[in-house]
């Protein structure tokens, strides 16, 4: 057997997974319908509403990566010609625009500058009475965090006929996340990040209130709530098989939960927290400019400008080959000029921060930047 | 920690993973941009073309279970209006006809008794002249194996216009697979059965046939086969970013993958066979009878007939609590009258046909019935 490469995933994600997590995906293998196995579902799925901060029944992992999150969410509730609003402030607001109007929505566009969170006064205005207004949380491609909250209440107290959806991707355990509180009516999620899991499921929420106004027999049947529903939740006649379940990876989602809640919601924020602001001060102390505007710049993913004259590829690629150490590259127009550095999971840690910035450091000093 | 729950799985999926794919599962993760893993899934998609027999230059696992394969086939390839032929044998081709018509086809439902093949005449008569006509290669609903190739020799010398469209998510690496000397357009697979893997991803493959009149921009956009091949193939700028991976459950297929081919995909067609045959054999000298057609039954997948009197429920939870031991119920008006033993992958092989025999013996005597 060749030798394994054993990375350092500082990147946009996936970061390293939790060991629990790692070891549930090894752990002998149950069949889909098994009672023991729909014991753990059930159990990922109530770990999933307490990490979501909601208590949504329909709450679960859906069978893809996080982009199967935002196909399901806009899949499940746009018809077409109904009216969205996308707060646009990096890629993944770009790609809810594409991915709506694929859906025959009639898109509203609010572009904002890259960097910078998003204006809830602009998205107000932008259209008086939509059927979902959409935004990122925490804008991978940027490094920022938006207040979902106050977009909430503002959009609660205009009109109830609005449904408030969030791509959380990056947010979800790394950040608080409090979707009934903030009147979140479709959250979606990756394992990858923060959650500390290899990726290949979206966590996936959704309200009562959009369930109400949901499309029946959407297009998409794999990504259907009305028949995921009707597996994950059972009813009158028990479980309806729909597809069979990724058991591994659920079993694996569900270690990686109890991990997180073990810890304990808080502490694991805070322990993003401070991970990340030991590493934007130590890039600052660096010389370096951080990306993402003040006081809005995630914890666990941060973006900071390459220095002028500094080739962007070579570095990270004596990064990966002298180190074993992952960062990733900017995004769009940024791609050259921008890193992106994830402290996601059981990497929002001070090792992994000394790591990074002693690697960055020396190699940034033989380009002679520094 | 819990004890953790040992299976051996001989339902129709999932099966006990082979070793390799296991330990790949667990493997230090990789970035989805990380060469190393570029390495892998190009290896992974290389193998793939081997064991669907194919050099489709689009062939790849497309990151869902292998519900996802049926919806991508549809998704990209389906205009509203086309006409789409489903050749009806069992709860797949069911499937095939909803999802098809939530593309906006016409389907036309060819209708066969549930445990007989595909009758190829049936099916050309029943459009002259079909975008498309669908079979299932290995129906996991009553354990019979279709001839894709009679289906595509006759589809080809009346009609280039034609696609031809094979689930073949229970023969794939348990069975021979022919998919370019058959005809067949497009194809798709899961892992979790013959593969030997974790559910999670569908293998699919796709022709150039198919490329030249696949619909652009199709609804849903995380399984838009032009974005995915940007990604999975490269293109001029490199490859383009689509959706993160599924890492892990790549790696393990692409291992479990390595172990079907070292051993050889004549020698594991035959070794499957000789389980099954082994299986048939044990269950008719028990005195049960067999129901999929004789001369069509499949290997991997044994459909047998609850006897008169017997709680097929019962049966299977004794099978669970005292053997460890998961064997599948039937599917549709055959759930309580159809039990469904697989030997899959590194299950097909005589201690778990021993196992089976044995334990189903001892349970049915205990019940009286034998």
């Amino acid at each position: 057997m060749a030798l394994l490469t054993e990375r350092t995933l500082l990147g946009p994600g996936p970061s390293n997974p939790y060991p629990e997590a790692t070891a549930a995906l090894a752990a002998p293998l149950l069949g889909h319908l098994d009672p023991e196995f729909i014991r753990i579902l059930d159990r990922t799925c109530e770990r999933l509403r307490t990490v979501w901060g909601t208590e949504n029944p329909l709450t679960m992992p859906l069978s893809g990566t996080g982009s199967i999150g935002m196909e399901a969410a806009f899949a499940n509730t746009v018809r077409p010609g109904d009216v969205v609003v996308v707060a646009v402030n990096g890629l993944f607001g770009t790609r809810m625009c594409e991915v709506a109007s694929r859906y025959g929505a009639e898109v509203v566009r609010v572009d904002h500058e890259w960097g910078t969170p998003v204006d809830v006064e602009l998205v107000l205005a932008a259209h008086p009475s939509p059927a979902i207004v959409a935004a990122v949380h925490a804008e991978t491609s940027t490094g920022v965090r938006s207040d979902i909250g106050a977009l909430g209440a503002a959009l609660r107290s205009r009109s109830p006929e609005t449904l408030l959806l969030a791509d959380c991707v990056t947010s979800i355990a790394g950040d608080t996340l409090e979707v009934d509180d903030w009147g979140v009516d479709i959250g979606y999620a990756g394992t990858q990040k923060c959650l500390g899991v290899a990726p290949g499921l979206a966590p996936f929420t959704f309200s009562e209130r959009a369930w109400q106004r949901r499309v029946e027999n959407p297009p998409v049947w794999y990504l259907d709530l009305g028949l995921l529903g009707a597996y994950v939740r059972g009813g009158p006649g028990g479980r309806a098989y729909h597809h069979t379940a990724p058991v591994a990876m659920i079993a694996s989602l569900d270690a990686g939960l109890g991990r997180i809640l073990d810890e304990g919601l808080p502490e694991v924020a805070a322990r993003h927290r401070a991970a990340g602001q030991m590493l934007q001060d130590g890039l600052i102390d660096m010389g370096l400019e951080l990306f993402a505007a003040p006081g809005h710049r995630l914890s666990q993913l941060t973006t900071v400008r390459v220095p002028d004259g500094v080739d962007s590829a070579k570095v990270r690629a004596q990064l990966l080959s002298e180190y074993d150490l992952e960062i990733g590259a900017g995004v769009g127009e940024f791609a050259a000029g921008v890193w992106r550095i994830g402290l996601m999971g059981r990497n929002a840690a001070p090792e992994r921060v000394e790591l990074v910035l002693g690697a960055l450091r020396r190699v940034l000093k033989q380009h002679g930047a520094l």
